[in-house]
């Protein structure tokens, strides 16, 4: 049983908890296996990441180059406290990847692993409360060759006192790109997802709603970028069982 | 090349087409292989889902009980079709499956197959407009044992006259449940995620965004149902690449 944060039917997750909470970022630039590449927009990304976090009032740490162990330890450790005063909780993975697994410091792993945590009966002072994952990695190694638009001439229940919620309820998960599909960066700007979000999060931040927010994240990925030669276009997917709506207003 | 049929940086799909688009309905009661039951919801899930998706203007075509090639055929013939004059398109797959498989009176295909047929390359009509998928199958045999609530004292770019998007830009596709659970129905109501899709465009189908509905829509599957006799819980959930907001207003 976990105290009931919301009013069943409210429309809005409560979001004047005493905290916003924490925000994880565990980022990754150096690996054990040579096969690997520098992830040298890693450093740009945290910069901005952070900042932008801050500014919505999470409390952020910053986790550079743990291995898997490690990663997980945070992981169980994070789950383990006591997140009453806490609005919502935020984990961001940039890294290296391919479908479901990231890369580790030393290996592999599944990306699941670190929700799976979070569920309600894994971690009740965050049950019915919004758990947001951000994961920048490439999915694959398919590569989106865009297509091209252009202008033309236009033609055309019982009681509220107690209520149950399933475990899975209240993630949005956000992927720079979508399953199998390879993701891409820029040398001054970072990953196009994590740069495009910060971009989002200054202009209407405190402003729209999450998935609204996210939806225009994808629209300046997918409109503002394209790789220079061969011009191939990258699509951000969320994945979301949020049952009310998340605003990051001024508290 | 497709007709730019939004600004680059709209925030709205342009929903006054000529037409709101096509909503096809495949619907799927009785099956071939003996060890899957009858699907008796269906009919109540089919006569709501049609009557809530005409009220938004859709142009409802129900196929029940299809074989698999036949599944296939009208998903080809429909993204080989001229959508100029339309809004969007939404189809909606009431089933058995199992992970990313459904069934097919048959046979088991799988769900992906569904909208791979209108990425931007393949259904350059639909290329920038919203297409819309509904899937109401289970997706394993996991049963979510929810978890439960009560209440305690609180305590870059150039020019706009032509841009290129991702292929799988503009997509929103709504599972009943997550992948490897099961989903519900009732013998009355039908199936708890139809019947909460449709009570929710019924009260607010016209005002809120999609993604806000398909919220609300999730919370109300999340909170309202239970099974009679073990209490298990259903979480819908919605991956979206959309890049704009989604709005069924009036025309």
């Amino acid at each position: 049983v976990a105290p009931m944060v919301t009013e069943r039917y409210d429309p809005d997750y409560k979001m004047d908890h005493k905290y916003r909470g924490l925000a994880l970022i565990f980022s990754h630039e150096h690996f054990d296996n040579a096969k690997l590449t520098r992830r040298v927009e890693t450093d740009i990304d945290n910069k901005n990441l952070t900042e932008e976090l801050k500014k919505l009032d999470f409390s952020v740490q910053l986790y550079k180059d743990l291995y898997h162990k490690d990663v997980m330890k945070t992981i169980r450790k994070t789950a383990d406290m006591n997140h009453k005063d806490h609005d919502c909780i935020l984990i961001a993975v940039l890294t290296h990847g391919e479908c479901d697994f990231v890369y580790a410091r030393d290996t592999y792993y599944r990306v699941d692993d670190i929700w799976n945590a979070f569920t309600a009966d894994n971690c009740p002072t965050l049950a019915g409360k919004p758990k947001l994952f951000l994961v920048q990695a490439n999915q694959g190694k398919l590569r989106d060759a865009g297509y091209q638009m252009a202008k033309q001439t236009q033609t055309d229940s019982d009681s509220n006192a107690s209520y149950r919620i399933p475990i899975y309820a209240d993630f949005a998960i956000t992927f720079c790109t979508i399953p199998n599909y390879c993701s891409w960066s820029d040398s001054i700007k970072g990953s196009w997802f994590i740069y495009s979000l910060c971009q989002e999060l200054s202009a209407n931040g405190k402003q729209y709603d999450l998935l609204m927010l996210l939806t225009f994240v994808a629209q300046r990925v997918a409109v503002d970028f394209e790789t220079y030669e061969e011009g191939f276009k990258q699509i951000v997917c969320t994945m979301s069982t949020l049952t009310r709506t998340v605003r990051f207003a001024d508290r």
